[in-house]
Parts: C-alpha cells; structure tokens; sequence
C-alpha cells in the first residue's frame, strides 16, 4: 500500500472515525484506525464493536485529485498516534506507505514517521446491512430527535433495554420514545418515504448522541437502513452502524396520564431559568429536589431548600392556570432537560395529581405525541 | 450590612477574588468570600493564606452610582454558591441584606436567595503591607516575566524554595530566576524607577501563575510593594498579595556555561514545532527522550524512538552552525517549554559538549541575561 493524500481530508476522516474508538475496548485492535486503498478511493475505519464508521475519501472530487495511488493495500494504525500524527504534519499533502512486516511511513515535507502497524485481515469485519428498506429524513429533524429524547435513557445497565431509545416505525411516523422510569421524552414526527414494514427497534443513547456530534445542522437527507440486529445511517461518504439493543421494550403508552385536573401554560426558556436558580442550593442534594406551588395571582413559586447551605424562592408569571391548586416536588435536573427539549417555546404542562407524573407538551400541540415530556413527582409534601 | 449593588461588577469582583480560593484549604472560613460594606464603597476578599485577592467596587464611577448603600457592616458568605447565584440572576441590580444570624438575602426581580453567612470578624487579617518600596513595572512585561520563567519551578516539594521564582532586585535591573534543577529560565529586565535598596526574594509558582491569569495585556504600570515576607501587586480596584517562600535561593549563576565548543542558529518556532513532531511518540517514555545531530549540510536531524509504538525523525533548517558536531539526548517537553519563551524568534543556542547543559538566547542579544533558557542533556549517547 502506497498512497498520497491531502492532509486536511485524511484529518477530517480521522477525526470522524476516531468518534467510534474507545480506549477501553477489550479487543486490542479496534484501537486502531483501519485504512484501505483500492481503485476508488482510500476507506478509514473505526468501530468499538457497538458503533463503527467508515468514512470514504474518494480519489478524484470536483475535478481536483485528492488521492494518488501507488500500490493498493491496508493496514490497521494505533487511532492515537496516527490521529495526533497526521494533525501535526508540515505539509499539505501526506505519503503513507507500508512496508515489511506492517511498518507503515507517514511523510510530510522534511519530517518522517514510522509506526508499527497490524495486518487489516485481522480487523472485525463490519455488519452487512443490505437487506432493508431505505428510509430518508432530514439532518436537522434527525438530530431533534435525538436531543428531545436521548438524555431520558437510563444511566444504569439493570435494564439495558432501557438505556437505548425505541423506534417505532408504522403508518408512515417515527416515534421516538426513551425513559429512565423516572421521567419519559417522547417525539413523533411524519416520514416523508412511505414504509409498508412496521419496524420496532432500541437503539443504544450512546449511538445515538454519536450521531448527533458527528452530523452538522444541514437540511439535506439522510438514509437509514435497518438490519441484522443493525441499523446504518449513510451519509454521502460517511457510513455510521449502531448495534440495536435486545429484549421488547415496555409499552410506554399507558405510562401517559389522560385525566388532567390543573394546566399551566408557561414560557419554557423563562421557567428554564427558574429552575436553574432554584437548582443552585439543591445540587448537594441527592435528588435535586426542587418545590413548585401555583398561586393565586396566577404566578407560580419555585422554591428549593438545602438546611445546610440556604434556601431559594422565585415567583415566575405564567401565561395561564386553570384547574385546582398544585403543589408538587420534582427532580430540578429532570426538569431543566425537560424544558431545553422546547427550545424556549411556550409549553402547557397538565397535572393530574400530586404523586401522578406530570406532562409537559407544547402549547396548542395538535399532536398530543409530537414532543411529550412526562416527569414523575418525588414525594415530599 | 444592607446595599443594592450592579450586577455585572458584582460578578466581575466575584470572579477575581474566587482565583485564590481553594476547596481544599484546612481553615473552612477560606472556602468562603469576605464582602465589607463602608462609606467609600464594597470591598470583596479571597484568601488560600498562600494568595489573597482584594477586589473594591467604588460607590460612584464616572458619576454613575453603581453601589447604593443602606447600612454599613460585613459577612462571609460560600464561595462556591455566592458565585454561581450571582452569575444566574435575573436582573441589573442584585440586593444584599445581612439579617440576624449572619442569614443573607441575596435578591433581584423575583429571584430570592438565603444562603447561611459566617461572622467577617472570625476572617483571617489579611498581611499588612505598607512599609516596603514601590516599584512600578508595565503590566506586559511582568506578564512576559512570569510567562518566560515560572514553568521551569520544580513540582516537587523536596525543595520546596525551588518551586518558587528567584527575583533578585539590584542596580535597577529586575532579575527572575527558576530552575528544577534539570533546567533553568532566566529574565533580566531594566526597572524604570530608581531602587537604592537590594531585594533577594522568591515568589511561590504558583502565586505568579495565579496573577499572569488575573491580569489583562495592557501596557499600564503595576505597583509591587515588598514587605513582612509578603509581596503586594496593586492595580486600580486590587490588590494581589502573595507569601514569600522562606530559605535562600541557590547561586544559579555558575551553573550557566561560558565555554562554547558548537552555536546554532535557527528560528525557535519552526524548531519547537519539529520538537512537538518528534514528540508524539516519546510521550510514553518517562523522559519523553528527543535525540539531536546536527549534520554536514547546516541541518538538525531531530529524532524520536519509541520500540513498542514506532519512531519518527525530521531535518530541521537552521539558519547557521559553527563549531563541532553536536549529538545531543534532551527532555522534549523542556525543550518545548524553553522555545515558547522566545516567542517564534530566531535564537541562538550554545553547546559546550553532549553531557553539559545546552543554553538558548536570543540571537544577537546584547545582554547575555535578557532571556535565557538552560536544559541539562540526558544521558543516551
């Protein structure tokens, strides 16, 4: 394997599978970066075995060559040298070359590096994912739906199939659905592709905030492909596979109050940084344990107590509040990853209850399921 | 204590002071932050005993009033809360009020705050500092002072005088000193105002990183006042005290060769980056071992070997060479640490032989003292 390549392409290919690597995996060669050459262009990949990304530079783009081959070949490099190698080369084209026993040259300008690689037949192969139905949706709407859901997944392994998110799939809607059994997030969006399978899949919350590092704010498509207990998401020379989690996941539906008996209609940036405040003094706590009390001015206290430290209190207006009296505790950090879901939308939050979960919606939703944040009190009154 | 003061300078005071703050002090007072209200204006403190930090917000600026004071009087309130409170708060105006049992009210708009207060006369006095001279210095050359010498103190305690800076003021020069004994950075600058008395003190490293973070680049003097085993550093609104370390600094003078068998010529940024190349791979060694000849055609072949990672190598231009050949083993990150002293000028560097110490100056400096960076080989040829 002999090769040149523009530097700045090669570091944007590292840099993206690197995302994959872990240094803590328990099979020694998935520290390394693969890297292949063939007659179309030059293919890196990294993979932690529940996510791996191949990321393509192809060898002539927009009539500019960007990679010159010499021989074709592979080779496996340690991610961490090669990646801190390449960023810190001099000059703006860089030559890789294999030689005997795995040896690999990396030379730019005046200065030249040799490291001991390893044999690429050696590297895990990466699922085939060719079976399934193609299904297409745009980045940006991707990725909120990633963040409105992903940081409800569970934390702790008691229940892996609760650290994933669930895909639902049927009927032409997404909806995505992730709970810790604390607090659930819930988003339901259109898909533009008609799907006639109906797909119920979980997808592991570190894949998936992965995916929303990786990818940029952009409005064009991107394509999912579901299977073999995989899904992959296929960007124009980025390929992004996640291992799906085993085990049904619980149906979360009857979860949801119906009965309301108060609403709160409230601005959610405004409410954010309430609570924020009154998060402050409670952090020390174990829960974070933060009290809310409507008035009868219409506004509503927000107040938090830590004996040791101080106390805090803060009236916020609200927009409307109808129904009976709430006086309810919850957790202040559940409630502020709630709120951020609303990107500072006006919410409606219906209460049924002193110790029934509560539900935050946007306000006038016409879809109840089209961005759903459900909180469970904690008892304390 | 009662007083309605701008938000924003609050914050500004809040964020100096906490720099000499430390969570792991042994004396609980310190975790705190000391605010005194009298008829000139609010006077914030911070202490670890080692630095203190007085910051002063005037009542009236530029005749804008920017304190409004009630009633007189002082508390100690938690750092850690104090400060992430008054960042957060909603409006330009916070109110503070001491009521009974040192409780302090911290409000603005409808945010209202109770944090648990301790006694300001159970504070520890900070140093007095009034008999010593002034020396006045710009702001941008104690910056580059500190900046050229404090990363050579030694980290470890054994000595504990040499984890400090040696300033020695005499004949209207100021002269900085630090050495871990492996190597040494030296600075000697003329001083403006006219000093009759000597002064042979050092600064702990860490009091002098501390202040190089606090202050802006600007071109205006600072005030040093020398006194009682403290050194005060006196802006428009703060004061800085340090502890001086106790015990004699070592004579560093005979340590600096003056006979010269080899003098190299080469730009120090082009070289520091060669030396951060070659040190991608010799950060697993210990010593992070960089090895350096200097070959027939004027070039440096500067080189790393790392057996289980690989090895790297890179010629180097230099703009001239004289004398024997150098085969030199040296400490990368010194040698890094050393350049950034010279700030991408082109330096001069003399060897007196592969076990001596090796020194940098700038080229054609006119005091051999102005800067200077010393590193002691390490033992592989």
């Amino acid at each position: 394997m002999k090769f040149v390549i523009e530097r700045d392409r090669l570091v944007q290919a590292v840099n993206e599978v690197t995302r994959a690597i872990s240094a803590r995996t328990t099979i020694p060669i998935l520290t390394g970066i693969k890297i292949v050459v063939n007659d179309e262009g030059v293919t890196l990949t990294g993979s932690d075995s529940d996510i791996s990304i191949e990321a393509f530079i192809p060898l002539i783009e927009n009539d500019e060559v960007i990679v010159e081959v010499e021989s074709f070949g592979g080779i496996v490099l340690q991610s961490k040298y090669f990646g801190d190698i390449v960023r810190r080369l001099p000059e703006e084209n860089v030559e890789i070359e294999v030689t005997t026993n795995y040896q690999t040259n990396i030379s730019s300008g005046q200065a030249s590096f040799t490291l001991n690689g390893l044999d690429p037949m050696e590297y895990p192969k990466l699922p085939e994912v060719t079976d399934g139905k193609n299904i297409k949706i745009p980045i940006n709407v991707l990725k909120n739906i990633i963040r409105q859901t992903v940081f409800a997944v569970s934390a702790i392994e008691v229940r892996p199939v609760l650290t994933g998110v669930n895909w639902i799939i049927k009927e032409n809607k997404l909806s995505a659905v992730a709970t810790d059994s604390h607090r659930l997030a819930l988003r339901e969006i259109p898909l533009e592709t008609d799907i006639d399978e109906e797909y119920n899949i979980v997808i592991p919350g570190k894949s998936l905030a992965e995916l929303n590092k990786i990818l940029d704010d952009a409005s064009e498509s991107i394509e999912m492909t579901l299977a073999n207990n995989q899904i992959l998401f296929k960007l124009k020379d980025l390929l992004f596979y996640s291992r799906l989690l085993e085990g049904s996941y619980p149906d979360t539906s009857r979860l949801i109050p119906t009965d309301t008996k108060s609403e709160l209609v409230i601005n959610s940036r405004a409410f954010l940084q309430a609570i924020d405040r009154a998060s402050l003094l409670a952090r020390e706590n174990r829960n974070n344990v933060i009290k809310l009390i409507t008035l009868d001015n219409g506004q509503v206290e927000v107040s938090s107590n830590s004996p040791e430290v101080g106390n805090v209190s803060e009236n916020v207006f609200s927009q409307s509040f109808t129904g009976e009296e709430v006086k309810i505790s919850f957790n202040g950090k559940y409630m502020m990853d709630a709120l951020r879901a609303f990107e500072g939308d006006d919410i409606q939050i219906s209460f049924s209850g002193t110790m029934r979960p509560f539900v935050l919606r946007p306000k006038d939703a016409t879809n109840p399921n089209e961005i759903l944040q459900l909180i469970t009190p904690v008892r304390t009154y």
